[in-house]
């Protein structure tokens, strides 16, 4: 058998038909009959108590069929801390917390509605800034924080603004500090940034009184939405239905729960179980739904003048807005790769999430890693240049390999990082002299995933050979459906041209922890994998009594059954009869199922445990820029992408999002940033907000190191979040390497750089 | 563990709510958005070559988006015989054969649009009446049947009218009539009658470019319609979705495919994949969907003078219509079942399906055997009478019993007659005597079902404990959806309120031979407890280890978790983590399939073979009648309805099965026929075509005798068709019983008891 033919294979996107043609349905798409459409009021003020809502005008517009308010639902929902009410019924948190809803006839209704909402406030004293908010005495944005529930992994502090405290304490960092030859500490930040998907958040719900809830939703996590609408109205989680429509981009804004709560509970409202959709608007995006947190990361390390590095001490405050959403979490999995992909023997960490009156922070792809590489590998280069040693070696010398301890102290396995830096320095042509005002910078990439975590499967065989794989996997643009195919096909030895993914719907596809932490590859693809292991016995089974073999004298690939030793043209595996209507058979349904399960937790209070993650993510990217002195303006003439994702199964697949996640990258190092003043999000649209363009896309070369992890399928570990984190360490070290000048606070704006350059009086180092 | 808790318990039908607060969605409900509709223009004629369709007129009415003709798609269907095309492109065959198609904006333009349409005919020569169709030298239905495909079960005699002619050879029956001390010989006959499902038959199709076809049927057979769609369209059969609504009856009326391509031309030819639905005018469903099959049945049985059955020789007649839909399976499924449930040492019968130019007649709860039952068990009556005999005495003398030969040579198991027979002459007091004009019948009940099938099954559990069971059965009110939750919380241990039972589509739902054939219970009830098992011993791998005991240690019931031999409380499912978030655990999905292979075919000259039915039911109704002789109307005083159905899931449905189909026997033993004239359905209406009422529904007593089947779900087989059969022959030998009068054609009208009191003289026997 030619093993693997369908593993490492550029199969074009299976959706690529329905979505170049207009045809697929994304949930923007969706118009149900007697569908109603709701609007959200916001408030305006960033701390207030909500002392009464008047409903009454509103109600009496004609076209309205429902209006809701906190008093509807009041339970708090969360997936890390139940800290959020779909609609303020206590007090409002943040300008955009959601206060009442309005569902209408149509969306204009609902909107002329919301002005006829009169709420009265009591304004009370806010806090804006993580570091302020961290202060004895500060206004606490949530006072009864010891009366929620918590995540047991992460660590609230009632009576403060912090929602979750990670910290690492390995050896002696102040002994570390002292057997350093050089030492430095700086602080970077990085700003409050949107994710920019471009369908916005929306979804349908549809209320039953005999107790049932349909939930159509652009989610990344179809099942968690499922359990906590399900907890939030207690009832069993198997009356609970959510669907997936195509999804236009999500990027971990649309993970956990969003804005399905704020349709549901006007569904419960309206007559006649009409299903109501909530779109929001492009400005409702940007302030009110979820946004990439700010960070302040104050960190100080040491190196022996050999290139080693001895101790890092590291303070990261996540300014995670008013409900703790993903937040705590987020600050946790950059927390335990706080030492970037580097063997350091001393490290000293505190990772902080701060409650703060302002938007939401959660989930944004690389999920905290990018706001710490941004810190950790600019501190790199700071390190090499101290020690006057060259980036590149002084990078390899401290590179983590195969066998090493990560800081939580889990042995790692499939670690390509050494490679990725080799690769990616001998594709830049690092050592090449460059033009004036050009410069080279490097970044690196070390990322977790989602552990525990959980994905399961079913793969039903069609009575012509042709195949479903069910899987709650969201194809969010990356390509998901495509790769499980092939990992089915190849499993099943069937043609991947036969093979449809049957898309998330949680009465039906079986249980996936949700599409996020780069984890849908390793995890559902060996549940897929394993499912399509299950349906190859049974078909081997049937196919043998009609054949006339023994079941393990067969083998399969390409859509034909082959005996082993056996010379011939193959049978069909159409020709098997699997669904008895005549003759023999019997139907071929495969199941599997894929769960880590959690090994010792982490220690609170050193961060040491056993298998923290199942796999982790390496990478390096080289950037080369030119820096316009006169205008500050950093062109990024080329990056080369050397990411570490273990077996690939589609190059062309890995290749776009290598690409994407570059030009996001490159977004984010030069030009993003939400400007907020007074906890209001000032930029809330495409034209206040920049987003690089196809214009501003470098030329990008992809390289795969294929460090491949023994529990993948096939080998492959994931390439979802990981190339978006190395690019601004990266252009701010090439800056550097061009001017001479370093830059700590995202985005590098001309106007920082030309502040930089005037601080060091312009000149070329 | 008490075991069997959920089984023999009258669980409430899980879908009771949404049906009683009209919330429950059907076929005809469905609305979709840019939803066109369809009509169809059918033939006025019996049999006409189709010359020209001109639809240039109705393609430029306004609000017309496609006319289709036969021309579009060439191709026939058929399940066992490949002889329909979805719109006649050579002649039309029946007065109501489908011509073209309408898709416009609203169903008055399409109707107006059928009125454009011209369409040349050149008529041929017709036949009606199916023994004129034997006949040499009669018009031919269908000229071509040798060119057909046909089910390797059933054999049509090209350049005849015979689509099947099922034979049974047993024994030497001209030796078995010598022996016999008694004989008699006659023909019964059975009309074309109508199912009379509330809901008509309705599809909705939508068709992608890319090669996928999505259809909302009201079908019995969503497996069906998604293989016989794939091959007309030459795709693979995952590209076909097929959606089963709730489902307003069935009766066999929704087997099979039926409207399903009509829809579909016309969806592939409208623009942008506007859906197009397709629902059947209650007079389009008595002349042009399907009908049972109108028989006639010559019948010579011979018996001794000690009661013992000799000899049997019958030739039934099935007139199939155009078209031949399940019709050689429905003569070949009589035939099978050819002696009642009696031993008859010698056999010899002829079951022919024969074509005429009438309606297709197709599949109709009880398969043919209810024609047959007219037949045999008033021939029984005869035979009683003949030789003196009480008809009770008689049938228990001659009932089969465990471990005796069926007349194709199987050996019986789960064998409850002589307990019916027994059990419902005591409970409508035989031996008591009758006022005048008052008696009692007997009427008996053998049928085999579908062999070979498979069925197949998922059970989900969510991280509450709450069960979905994904099964392709189709709930068409015979409350399915409720005995496969019991089965599946029975084996699983779950409550059966926190159970669901998924509808088909076949996207997602595993395969399943169909809805039909009492098969239900058995077969998916089977692939159901199978995957419950499945579930349960993963879910007592996952509990074990978080409860730290031993998986074997574990027992389940109720939806809680016991460890053996230890009192308490026990723990709820729901407290075991089945998706993995945090800590341990993973996630449960059972798997089940059921198959009942092919193991050796019938022989085509004798019949005989092994397995032919998996099980058979059994039965026997007593019926006591009053005929006024002034007016011949008969009334039904009392039904006693006794089954054998194997063990009883739950007795309230079991109860509604018997008695829904009591009354549908009741109108099918004295009002219903449709009358034809020439190949014309004259009666085409609910005020013309007189079905039974709630004031015509007799009082019923359901007994139900537990012969229990080894291989049934916990013992049991099925009631979906058997008690509509025993009950014309009961009243039929009632009536004989009362005033001595015997008619052998029905339905028993009035005229035709006072017809045969005016032969007789009138007088009481």
């Amino acid at each position: 058998m030619e093993s693997n033919e369908m593993i490492g294979t550029s199969v074009p996107r299976i959706d690529a038909f329905e979505k170049v043609t207009g045809r697929a349905i994304y949930g923007t798409d969706l118009k149900l009959p007697g569908m109603l459409y709701a609007k959200v009021l916001r408030s305006p003020l960033p701390h207030a108590r909500v002392l009464h809502v008047d409903t009454s005008r509103a109600e009496r517009l004609p076209g309205v069929r429902a209006v809701a308010t906190g008093r509807d639902l009041m339970v708090r929902y969360g997936v890390v801390i139940q800290d959020q009410p779909p609609y303020a019924f206590d007090k409002v948190r943040y300008i955009g917390d959601p206060v009442a809803g309005v569902a209408a006839v149509d969306p204009d209704t609902a909107e002329e509605a919301l002005q006829l909402i009169r709420v009265d406030y009591e304004e009370i004293p806010a806090v804006f800034d993580p570091l302020e908010a961290l202060r004895p005495g500060s206004p606490l944005v949530h006072e009864k924080l010891d009366g929620y529930w918590a995540s047991p992994i992460v660590f609230p502090e009632p009576g403060t603004n912090i929602c979750n405290h990670f910290k690492i304490r390995k050896g002696d960092v102040e002994k570390g500090f002292r057997r350093s030859e050089f030492l430095t500490e700086n602080t970077f930040t990085t700003p409050m940034i949107q994710h920019c998907h471009l369908e916005p958040h929306v979804a349908v719900a549809k209320w039953d009184p005999s107790g049932q809830v349909t939930l159509w939703s652009s989610t990344q996590h179809p099942y968690t939405v499922r359990r906590e609408v399900a907890r939030l109205l207690n009832l069993p989680i198997n009356r609970v239905r959510v669907i997936v429509p195509f999804v236009g981009g999500g990027f971990g804004g649309k993970v956990l729960v969003k804005v399905e709560p704020l349709c549901l509970v006007l569904a419960m409202k309206v007559k006649n179980s009409r299903p109501v959709k909530l779109t929001l608007t492009r400005e409702e995006e940007f302030f009110a739904s979820s946004v990439r947190h700010p960070t302040i990361t104050t960190i100080k390390a040491g190196v022996r003048k050999d290139g080693s590095l001895t101790a890092l001490k590291t303070r990261m405050v996540f300014d995670t807005g008013a409900y703790a959403d993903a937040g705590p979490v987020v600050a946790r999995s950059s927390g335990m790769a706080i030492t970037g992909p580097y063997k350091i023997p001393h490290v000293w960490s505190d990772s902080l999430c701060v409650y703060t009156n302002k938007a939401v922070a959660g989930a944004f792809r690389g999920f905290g890693v990018p706001q710490l590489s941004w810190a950790m590998d600019s501190t790199m280069d700071i390190l090499a240049e101290g020690i006057g040693m060259d980036p590149v070696e002084f990078r390899l010398k401290n590179a983590l390999e195969e066998g090493d301890f990560s800081a939580t102290g889990q042995v790692l396995h499939s670690v390509g990082v050494k490679e990725c830096i080799q690769k990616a320095a001998q594709a830049i042509e690092w050592r090449k002299k460059r033009k004036k005002y050009r410069g080279i910078g490097f970044g690196t990439l070390y990322k977790m995933t989602q552990t525990p975590s959980s994905s399961a499967a079913l793969i039903k065989v069609s009575e012509d050979g042709s195949v479903e794989v069910l899987a709650s996997t969201v194809d969010i643009g990356q390509g998901s459906s495509t790769v499980l195919a092939q990992i089915a096909a190849e499993e099943l030895g069937a043609d991947v041209g036969n093979v449809r993914v049957v898309s998330a719907d949680t009465n039906v596809t079986p249980y996936d922890h949700g599409t996020a932490s780069s984890r849908s590859t390793f995890h559902m693809g060996n549940a897929v994998k394993q499912a399509a292991a299950d349906a190859r016995k049974q078909l081997f089974e049937v196919a043998a009594e009609q054949l006339e073999v023994r079941p393990e004298d067969l083998e399969s690939r390409g859509g034909f059954l082959y005996v082993k030793g056996v010379k011939g043209p193959g049978t069909p595996i159409s020709a098997i009869r699997m669904g008895v209507t005549y003759g023999k058979g019997r139907p071929v349904i495969g199941q599997g199922t894929f769960s880590v399960p959690e090994a010792t937790p982490l220690d609170q209070e050193t961060g040491q445990g056993a298998l923290p993650s199942i796999f982790w993510l390496y990478g390096a990217q080289a950037v080369e820029v030119e820096v316009d002195p006169e205008t500050g303006k950093v062109e990024i003439l080329r990056v080369v992408a050397a990411h570490d994702l273990g077996r690939v199964i589609n190059p062309l697949n890995c290749e776009q999002q290598v690409e994407g996640a570059v030009v996001t990258g490159v977004g984010i190092a030069l030009l993003e940033e939400m400007v907020v003043q007074d906890g209001t999000p000032v930029n809330r649209n495409f034209r206040d907000y920049r987003i690089p363009t196809s214009m501003d896309s470098p030329e990008v070369t992809s390289i795969f190191v294929e460090a491949t992890h023994k529990d993948g399928p096939f080998g492959a570990k994931g390439v979802g979040e990981p190339a978006l984190a190395p690019i601004a360490p990266a252009i701010g070290n090439a800056i550097y390497h061009a001017i001479g000048v370093r830059i700590k606070d995202l985005p590098i704006t001309p106007e920082k750089v030309l502040k930089a350059l005037k601080e060091k009086g312009g000149k070329k180092k």
